[in-house]
């Protein structure tokens, strides 16, 4: 088995290190990952100038990596396109330190990189862990729990154009109840911008913002961790509402004028 | 009618000057848009700086808006939650020099900020003329029919959790057949990376690719920009895909161990 791992964090953060070091026990991985942190990048993709890939050994482990001057996107793109001699079996993205749960998860570096190699076909897992000041323990807790789903997932077909969107809480292992499979929840902030005065008098924004709660909403995401459950969330890469359509089709919109330029009905 | 316009090419651009003349003809607007190009950017936010929003006049136009140092998702954030003293009816983003079709709306910056007006509540449409190398020509077109089609969406209820991704052919608006309901295409590209040497003999990768021509999907936006119908795509914002839970669900998910954790039940 033959996995990719990325993240959002940076080839040096110990999500990184800790996820590589524990499926490196149960498949041959590469690394690919930001020279940096990246988060709340989304799928940002790098067109306007060039990538850099440099081969590093990360920290306190024997692996080797790429260090890569970009997005988790281009990590995966740089990955699949140029850098490795072999397509994986599956792409990991993370594990990243907090939360990627509901609405948000649209900006999220973790989740994108793995929406990138759903687009290209190839089963895809983000994972985080849906907590705070997390110490060692939290994530070597969670790896464990990621090596023992994938081991699962990897022999399930896994439908087309998804990927599974993980979140693990950031509880003793013996607390944690089991699996959720969940949907999205809703997170709406309220105070979402702090203005303040620099000190030349002039105005700046801090993005901010206190989350109105919305860990009641049974089913959802933020619920399952709320309660303790590790949550997964399949998420499609199509994003068209195709449900949509013959709504739209129904306002019968036109475009005609005086060049005679009318709705088409192909 | 009180409209917000943005983009992702910045508050220089043409696209974005041409919109805002045509539209203040049928509305107040108010433009808060990048202060440079920002293409490609997708949906990332700007967590770990602060931002700046300077009041502008658009060039050659009487009109004044706001230019932000940050992501068009950002400018729509920043105008809905600090800048502006009203909520707009409609929120529109571009119009963007160049196509947002198929698979690769997933990095658009201009499709993301249209998206975040959605995620709050506030319908919205992403504009994009389907071309390259356009002259002023193309613009007037372009937002002449956008001017028309917004008269007709606006009076609609546009369903929760939705954008319109409208894309109009860089044709003379004599030869444009009408307006196509249409969903996401695929596209995919062959040589994504151009690996070139530095004069210091080192590698770096440019984004390239020639994309695989997808044109004949019929029903797909590009096929519909191809045969020179307006396409009007409607994307969701809540990346849940629930055709897939039940699935998963079948799969038993099982993180046992010797602590005696174990699949949820409720």
């Amino acid at each position: 088995m033959n996995i990719l791992i990325t993240n959002d964090d940076g080839i040096n953060s110990i999500g990184l290190r800790t996820l590589a070091e524990e499926i490196s026990k149960i498949a041959n991985i590469a690394v690919v990952a930001p020279d940096r942190e990246r988060s709340a990048i989304s799928h940002a993709i790098t067109m306007h100038k060039p990538l850099r890939a440099d081969r590093v050994i990360i920290p306190d482990t024997g692996i080797s990596g790429w260090k890569i001057n970009g997005t988790p996107a281009d990590c995966v793109k740089l990955a699949l396109e140029a850098l490795l001699d072999f397509t994986p079996d599956l792409v990991l993205s993370g594990i990243n330190s907090g939360p990627n749960l509901a609405t948000d998860v649209i900006y999220s570096g973790t989740v994108s990189a793995a929406s990138e190699a759903a687009m290209s076909g190839i089963p895809a897992i983000a994972l985080s862990i849906a907590g705070h000041e997390l110490d060692d323990f939290c994530f070597i807790s969670a790896a464990s729990i990621a090596s023992k789903l994938l081991l699962q997932i990897i022999n399930q077909n896994l439908p087309e154009n998804m990927l599974l969107n993980i979140n693990i809480p950031p509880a003793d292992p013996s607390i944690i109840k089991g699996i959720a499979i969940t949907r999205l929840g809703n997170i709406r902030y309220v105070n979402s911008f702090d203005r303040r005065i620099d000190p030349r008098g002039k105005a700046y924004y801090w993005l901010s913002g206190q989350p109105v709660d919305n860990t009641n909403d049974k089913g959802s995401d933020v619920w399952a961790v709320k309660n303790n459950y590790v949550s997964v969330t399949p998420l499609h890469v199509d994003l068209t509402k195709y449900e949509a359509i013959d709504t739209i089709e129904s306002w019968n919109l036109e475009i005609a004028d005086e060049n005679g330029v009318g709705r088409g009905n192909e």
